[in-house]
């Protein structure tokens, strides 16, 4: 649209380019954000810098943390030989905030999905590989249900069963097809319960 | 979440500040800007500042524009006898993209809406009266047909008519609590061209 300043059709391309954001929402969205104070659009345009600037990978469990070690690896008290693996940061959030889950995590960093080339050297599985040298009882797959995760999930077991280590998915009481973090805790936890050894 | 950065953390915050954002999407589109390459992320954070800092009201339509005169307000082909109100820019966007509407616009910027304490002195009410007192033709308002478009369009028309100017309405071709940006282009051509004097 010509009409509209070039800064104000900058800040639309930049903002439906965005996930989940349509070229409408764009727009209002851009005319909010205009129309806000400068103080707090400079509050926002420094919190994306600075995100992106801090934020890293934990070296242990691979989610995204602004330490060396996130805190759930960092604490002592959770059980370093149970170890689950989720497909990204918003997964470990979800099962973190049922509260009774007391061992560590591993974040893939995505799911197997030959459909859009993404193979298993392009989520975090190597480094999935090399913690299992060391001391550790029982990975539980926690990949989301869908044909990715599925996939995921079975190529993870078949992996992990040589070394012996025990390999357990979480429950079907996730929904098929859906996704991690917009179930319920309770759902959460009864697909936990429920998991059994592959 | 204390297990996010306090980085994601203020960036979600951020992100669901903004209107349309439940923290749901908030979390997606913090994770999604994180994992964006760097140069993508200062670009994004920079047109957010250079959209604040260039948009501005145009002097004569107050619509938002980077220059003293938006391109309608200095296009000496339209008709400048002619005065569209409507309630925000891309409201204006709208009847533009028609192509067929020749007249020139004015941005209220609002709409009058006792329940939320906007006032007849808190939209550029006073700002359209000061454009009347030129050569003016015609004002066609052209406010959404909600209740305080409504409202608004009232308390417009019976502001002008003592002065002599025609006043229009936009025909109700537009669906009752519709809001202009969504109507399809025949729609808004429609209720233009069976605009009624009130």
């Amino acid at each position: 649209m010509d009409l509209y300043s070039g800064y104000i059709n900058k800040l639309i391309e930049e903002l439906a380019a965005l996930p989940g954001i349509g070229s409408k929402s764009a727009q209002r969205l851009a005319f909010h954000i205009i129309n806000m104070p400068k103080a707090r659009v400079e509050r926002l345009s420094n919190v994306i810098l600075d995100a992106k600037a801090n934020v890293r990978y934990c070296k242990e469990c691979y989610t995204l943390t602004d330490q060396e070690i996130c805190p759930v690896c960092a604490n002592a008290k959770r059980d370093h030989g149970m170890i689950m693996v989720v497909e990204n940061t918003r997964d470990l959030a979800a099962y973190e905030k049922t509260g009774k889950y007391v061992g560590v995590y591993h974040v893939l960093h995505g799911a197997i999905s030959p459909m859009i080339g993404i193979g298993p050297g392009d989520i975090k599985l190597k480094e999935l590989m090399q913690r299992l040298e060391g001391e550790v009882d029982e990975v539980i797959i926690a990949t989301n249900s869908s044909l990715e995760g599925e996939t995921t999930a079975m190529y993870i077991s078949k992996l992990i069963k040589p070394t012996g280590i025990k390999v357990t998915r979480i429950a079907s009481g996730v929904p098929v097809g859906g996704d991690l973090e917009y179930i319920d805790e309770v759902t959460l936890l009864r697909a936990l319960e429920g998991r059994v050894e592959l």
